[in-house]
C-alpha cells in the first residue's frame, strides 16, 4: 500500500474488501490500531504490547458495521502508545507526516488516521478519542472530526484507556462523509435533525486559544452567528476550564491505570519517557483526588445541562494554536498539551457531542473551529455543519498540497 | 565472539590486543558499555543513547591502562539502562544468562561484565558501581567484585550517572586478580599493606539479609574472626540504615537528572518502564530534600571515620539474598531492590571501598560477603581476602556446573 505520510502500521491486516452493497459501497477507510481485527493482533501503539497479545478472535463491531456497509478497509494506522498522548510522535514506530503542515506534528493519539484521510490515502478513517484524539488531529491535520456523544457507540472491540472518557470517532474530509458515516454507526440523519437556533460562543474557551487562532475563526463563527440568528457570548462554566482539565487528569490517568497497570507491572514495558510519566501519575492519583474529581464531574454536568437544550449549539476553538513544530523538548510539548486539554476536556467530562471543522487558517496551518452540542445532539452539530457547508470560509491549507 | 550467557554488546570494538609485556599479559577483560573505546559508541544500554552519541575519541584512561599492562579487551557489556538498574533485566537488549544461577538474575548494572567472568569467557572485566552495580552482580554470579574507595580513580571516559557516588571497579574468580588488577590501576601492593587488626561484624547489615542468607555466611564470618583475632559485633551506625538508603536516594537520583535531564528533555528517550520511573523520582527530588541529604552523609562520614582506622575492617553481607528469578513483575522487584540497597548505601554514603567474595551459598545459589575498610584502605581489604584465599569455605556454586 502507498504510506507516503508513514501512517499505516506494518503488521496490520492487509486490505478488506466491504459488502458489494451498501450506503458507503465504493469507499475506503483505516482504523487506528486500537480496533480489533479478527486473526490480527491489535498492537495499540507499543511493540511491548504488540508481542505480549494474542490476535483478536472477533473484529470490533463499528469495524463490521462499515465493512457491511461497503467501504473497504485499506488498514491500520499508527497511534500514539496505548492512546496515550495528543501529539502523534510514537518513538517506537516514528511520526506520522502531517500532509497540510509537513515538519510539524499531526496530532494524536489517532495521529496515522488522521495522516491518512488528510493526505487523501483512504476516504474515511476511524479513531478514538479520551483526551481530544480524535478533535486535535483533526484540527492540526485541516480536516473534519467527530466525537460523538459518549457512550453512544459501545466501546467494544477497542483497547480501552479510561472508560468513562473512551469513545469512538470518526475523520473525513468532508461534513457530508462525516454524516453518511454517523447514519451507519449512529443511526442518525441528520436531515431529520432538528435546527439550532441558538449559537453560543463559548468565551471562556476562546480566551485560551492564541489571539491568531482566534482571529482566524472569526470569519466561521459570524458565519454561524447570521446562519442560527441568534448569538450569545459567554462563559460555559463559573469555573475555569484549567479546573476542568485538572480534574480530568485525576480521573483520566486513574481509570488508565486501572486498565493498563497490571500489565505494565508485569512486562514493564518499553514506552517514550514521555508515556511513562502520564502513566505514573495516573498511578499516584489517590482516592481522594478520584472522588473530588467525580464529584467535580457531575456538578458540571449539571451546569452544561441547565445551559444546553437540544436547539443550541457552542461554538469553541478545537485547539488553541494549530499544529507545533515536531521533535521539540518535552517539557515545551508539555505545556502545550496542558493547554490544549484545557479545551478539549470539556466535552470530555461532559460527555457532548463535538465536531471539529477545517475552517481556520494560521499562518498557512490549518485550525479547526468546533461545534459541541448538548449529549445525545450528534445529529443537531452534524446538521449544522452540513448547512454550512460550501459557504464556510475554508481554509486554503484544507486543501492538499500538490507536492503531497 | 563465543558469548552463551548473551553477555556482550553487538556494537562493540572487536578484539583489542593487549600490550605485548606487562604485569597483566594473556589475560583477557570485557569492559561494561560505559566504557569509552576510541572509535566506538559508547552506548549505556539504551538504543537512543546509542542512536544520539557520537564515537568516544579516547579511550577510557582505566581501559587503556590495561590493555598497555598487556591485558586483550574482548569486547564490551551490557548494563541496566544509563546504568539505572541493580537486576541486569535490559528491556531492550535482554537480560543476560547468570551462569551459576540460570533463570535467576545475574545482577547489574554490570550485568554483562558479571556474567562474562562468572561463565568463564574471560579472565576479569571492569565495571562500575554507583549505587551497588559491581558487588550485587558479584554476590549474585558468586565472582569476586571490587568497589574501591570514591574518588581514587578518576571517572575519565566514562559515561556518568551520580557523579558522587560513581566508582570504577572490576570482577575476578579469584581474590588475586582483583589484586593484581588493583597493582596496575590504583598503584597499590596488596602484599604491603597494614594487616587487618580488628574485624566489625556489622550487626545492622546483618539484621537486613534473610536467615538463610547469613546462615550461609557464618562459616566465613568464622573465618574471618579467627584469621584477625580480634572481632566484634556491633551496629556501623546509629541511624537506621534505611534511612541512610533514603537519602542516597535523594542525592544520586538528583544527580542522575542532573546528567540525563536535558538529553532526556530533548529526545523523549525510550526506557524501560521503572528505569523511567527511577528518573521521574529524582528529578522530582527538591533542593530541601538535597541539602537534608547532603548533612546527613556529612553525619555518617563522621561517624564512619570515628569507627574505623586503617587496621578494622567490617564484614557484611553483600546483598541481603542471592539472585532472584528473573521476569518477576517490577512491584516485587521495587521491593527486593529497596532491600539490596539499604546494605549497599554504606560505600555508597561513605566513600568506602568494598569487596565481595564468593564464599557462601543458599540453596545452591551463590551469595556474596563483603569486606569494607576506611576509605583508602583498598589495599587492607584486598591483603585480608588474599590471606582468607583457598581455606575459606568456598560456594560450591561458585564453580561453574558443566552444563556451562
Amino acid at each position: 500500500m502507498r504510506d507516503p505520510y508513514g501512517a499505516f502500521c506494518a503488521h496490520g491486516p492487509g486490505r478488506l474488501a466491504g459488502a458489494v452493497d451498501g450506503p458507503l459501497m465504493g469507499l475506503t477507510f483505516a482504523a487506528k490500531d486500537l480496533f480489533d481485527i479478527a486473526g490480527h493482533i491489535t498492537g495499540g501503539g507499543n511493540p511491548d504490547w504488540l508481542a505480549s497479545r494474542a490476535p483478536a478472535t472477533k473484529t470490533a463491531p463499528v469495524v463490521q458495521k462499515l465493512l457491511d456497509a461497503g467501504a473497504a478497509l485499506v488498514g491500520k494506522t499508527h497511534t500514539d502508545e496505548l492512546s496515550r498522548g495528543i501529539f502523534g510522535e510514537n518513538a517506537h514506530y516514528g511520526t506520522p507526516i502531517n500532509p497540510k503542515a509537513p515538519g510539524r506534528v499531526p496530532g494524536g493519539s489517532s495521529s496515522g488516521s488522521a495522516a491518512a484521510v488528510a493526505g487523501e490515502l483512504v476516504d474515511f478513517a476511524l479513531g478514538t478519542d479520551t483526551g481530544g484524539s480524535v478533535r486535535v488531529p483533526a484540527s492540526f491535520c485541516g480536516i473534519y472530526g467527530l466525537r460523538p456523544t459518549h457512550g453512544r457507540l459501545p466501546f467494544q472491540g477497542v483497547l480501552p484507556q479510561a472508560p468513562s472518557f473512551d469513545t469512538i470517532g470518526w475523520l473525513a474530509r468532508t461534513p457530508e462523509l462525516l454524516a453518511r458515516i454517523a447514519n451507519v454507526l449512529l443511526g442518525v440523519n441528520a436531515d431529520q435533525a432538528v435546527r439550532a437556533r441558538r449559537l453560543i460562543v463559548a468565551e471562556d474557551a476562546f480566551a485560551i486559544a492564541e489571539a491568531s487562532t482566534r482571529a482566524a475563526l472569526a470569519p466561521a463563527v459570524d458565519h454561524f452567528a447570521k446562519l442560527i440568528g441568534k448569538c450569545e457570548t459567554r462563559v460555559l462554566s463559573s469555573v475555569p476550564l484549567t479546573e476542568w482539565s485538572r480534574h480530568q487528569g485525576a480521573l483520566q490517568g486513574r481509570e488508565a491505570w486501572t486498565t493498563f497497570g497490571e500489565w505494565i507491572d508485569n512486562h514493564n514495558p518499553r514506552f517514550a519517557f514521555e508515556v511513562a510519566d502520564n502513566f505514573l501519575r495516573g498511578m499516584r492519583v489517590d482516592d481522594e483526588a478520584v472522588k473530588t474529581a467525580a464529584l467535580f464531574r457531575a456538578e458540571r454536568r449539571a451546569e452544561f445541562a441547565r445551559l444546553l437544550d437540544p436547539e443550541t449549539v457552542i461554538c469553541l476553538p478545537t485547539t488553541p494554536f494549530p499544529a507545533p513544530v515536531a521533535g521539540q523538548p518535552r517539557s515545551r510539548m508539555w505545556r502545550l498539551r496542558a493547554s490544549i486539554i484545557t479545551l478539549t476536556c470539556i466535552a470530555g467530562m461532559t460527555g457532548a457531542p463535538q465536531l471539529s471543522m477545517p475552517v481556520g487558517e494560521v499562518d498557512g496551518l490549518p485550525i479547526g473551529l468546533s461545534l459541541m452540542g448538548e449529549a445525545g445532539a450528534d445529529q443537531v452539530i452534524l446538521a449544522l455543519a452540513l448547512a454550512a457547508g460550501n459557504q464556510l470560509p475554508h481554509s486554503a491549507a484544507a486543501k492538499l498540497p500538490p507536492s503531497g
